[in-house]
C-alpha cells in the first residue's frame, strides 16, 4: 500500500529535509520512526526537500508499506512518536502509480519580513529583520514581471545543477502585514535557491538601490553573477504542494497556461 | 562604572540563563564579550537566573568595566556580537551601590498557552498545547487566591533550598487570548518553578480535576506531595523587572501592602 502524508514543520532547527550524515533532519525522523514499526527500513519521498531553516506550512511525502494500518492511527503513531517541531494533518492510502515528486505539478512559497531597527527575539528563526524603510508597492511592481514562463539562471543558486532552467510562475506579490511585508510566489517549480534569490533582489529594489525594470533583462541575461544577493532561509515556508492540475486551476483560473512536466 | 542592561531573549535554544559547563546559556553569550572587550573576565549579575526554555520580555543585568564607552556604543557592541536570540534594548550608567538581584522588588512572568487538538509547530517552543477545553473563568477565580502573602512550600519544586518560602502576589489572573489563554503573575518574588507549579494547577482547575477552593487549604498545609505537576518551561516569560517600589506601586496602586525585602 502507499501512503500519502500531509505534515508541517518548523525548520529552525532542523539540517533541512533530506537525510544528511548523523545530523537532524525531517525524513530521518519520520525514516526512523517507520524503521522501527517495520523491522526494516522504509524509504519516504517528498514533494520537496526544503533547505536547513526553511519552513513548511505543507509538505508532502508518500511511502509503501506491507503494515495494514488504519490512516488515522498512522496519523497518530506518527504524532505520539515525532518531536514537537513536526506534525502530521493527514495521513491518506494514495494509487500505487501515484509519486509525489512527479504528481507535483506546483509550489506556493511565502517569505515573512519584519521591519524594525530593533531585533525582533520572538521572530529570530521565524522571520528575517529589514531595518531600513522598504517601498512595497515598488516591490510589489517588480514582484509581478517574474508572472509567467522564464529562464531563471539569473535568479538560482550557482550550485544548481539541473539544465532546463525554465519555470513558469503563476502568482507573484508582495504584500503589506502589521510588521512588514510578505512575498507570496507560486509556480511550477524552482530551482535551488531560487525565491530567495528573488526575494534578495526585490528588496533591493524596495530599497531603491535595483529598478524593478531591470527584471527583464536580468532574466534574458541569463547570467547569476548580475544578481549577487541570497536572502537567509529562516524567512521561507513552503506553503502549499499542488499536486494536481486541478488544483492550480481552481486557484489560478481555467485559463491558466500550465507549465508541462516534460518541460521541466 | 556600574552599568545596567535591560535585555530580551528567546530561551529556546539555550539552556538557561546561567553558566553551565561546556552548555549554551544567556550568561556565556554576554561574558565572551566583556571578556574579549576587557581581555580579562568580567561577571554579570542578573535580576533573575531563568531555567532552560523559559524566555525573557525584559531582564537586567548589571556589570563593573573601566572601559570608558558610551552607553549606546555599549548596546550598539553587544547587538552586533549577539547571536539573533538576544537583543540589548538598553544600557545605562547606574550608581556604583546598586545591585540587579538585591535592589529586585518584583517580577512579573507570564504563561502562554494555546488550546488546539493539533499540534503548532509554529509555537512548539513559544507556546505550550493544550488539548482539552478549559473553563478560563474558573481558573480565573483561582488564580485570585493566590493573592496576597503566603507560604509557597506547597507550590514549589522539592528542590528549593531556601528556608524562607514566604512571597507577595501582587497580581494573579488567567485572560483568554485568540488562541487560547495566559497566566500573568506579579510577586515580591517567586521560588524555583513556583509559577509553572500554580500554572499546572490551575489547568487542573480548568479541567475541572481540582478545585480552585483548595488553594487556601494547599497553601496552609505546605506540603509540595498535594500539587504533583509542574508545567513546561517553554510556556514561561519573564515579563518585567521591577528595580523600587515606586515601579510596584505605579502599576498596583500606592496602598499596597509591599513586601519587604528582609523578609525574603
Amino acid at each position: 500500500m502507499r501512503m500519502l502524508v500531509k505534515i508541517s514543520y518548523h525548520g529552525g532547527q532542523f539540517m533541512g529535509f533530506q537525510i544528511q550524515h548523523h545530523e537532524r533532519t525531517v525524513q530521518y525522523e519520520f525514516e526512523r520512526i517507520l524503521k522501527r514499526m517495520h523491522r526494516t527500513f522504509v524509504r519516504i519521498h517528498p514533494s520537496s526537500r526544503t533547505d536547513k531553516g526553511v519552513h513548511a506550512i505543507e509538505q508532502y511525502f508518500h511511502f509503501d508499506t506491507e503494515l495494514n494500518i488504519a490512516p488515522d492511527k498512522w496519523q497518530y503513531a506518527f504524532n505520539s512518536a515525532l518531536p514537537k517541531d513536526i506534525y502530521v494533518q493527514s495521513v491518506e492510502q494514495i494509487s500505487d502509480t501515484f509519486h509525489c515528486r512527479y504528481h507535483c505539478v506546483g509550489k506556493k512559497y511565502r517569505y515573512k519580513v519584519y521591519i524594525d531597527e530593533a531585533r525582533k527575539v520572538f521572530e529570530h528563526d521565524t522571520k528575517v529583520q529589514q531595518k531600513k524603510p522598504v517601498d512595497i508597492n515598488a516591490m510589489n511592481e517588480a514582484a509581478k514581471l517574474f508572472l509567467g514562463t522564464h529562464d531563471f539562471t539569473s535568479f538560482c543558486s550557482q550550485k544548481t545543477e539541473v539544465k532546463n532552467k525554465e519555470r513558469t510562475i503563476y502568482q507573484s506579490e508582495v504584500v503589506e502585514t502589521d510588521e512588514g511585508f510578505e512575498f507570496i510566489v507560486t509556480g511550477s517549480g524552482f530551482l535551488y535557491n531560487m525565491v530567495r534569490v528573488m526575494v534578495a533582489y526585490l528588496i533591493l529594489v524596495g530599497e531603491g538601490k535595483r529598478s524593478g525594470q531591470e527584471i527583464h533583462k536580468l532574466l534574458e541575461e541569463r547570467d547569476r553573477n548580475k544578481v549577487p544577493h541570497t536572502a537567509p532561509a529562516h524567512g521561507l515556508y513552503l506553503e502549499r504542494i499542488y499536486l494536481s492540475e486541478e488544483e492550480l486551476k481552481e486557484e489560478f483560473g481555467e485559463h491558466i497556461h500550465i507549465h508541462k512536466k516534460n518541460s521541466i
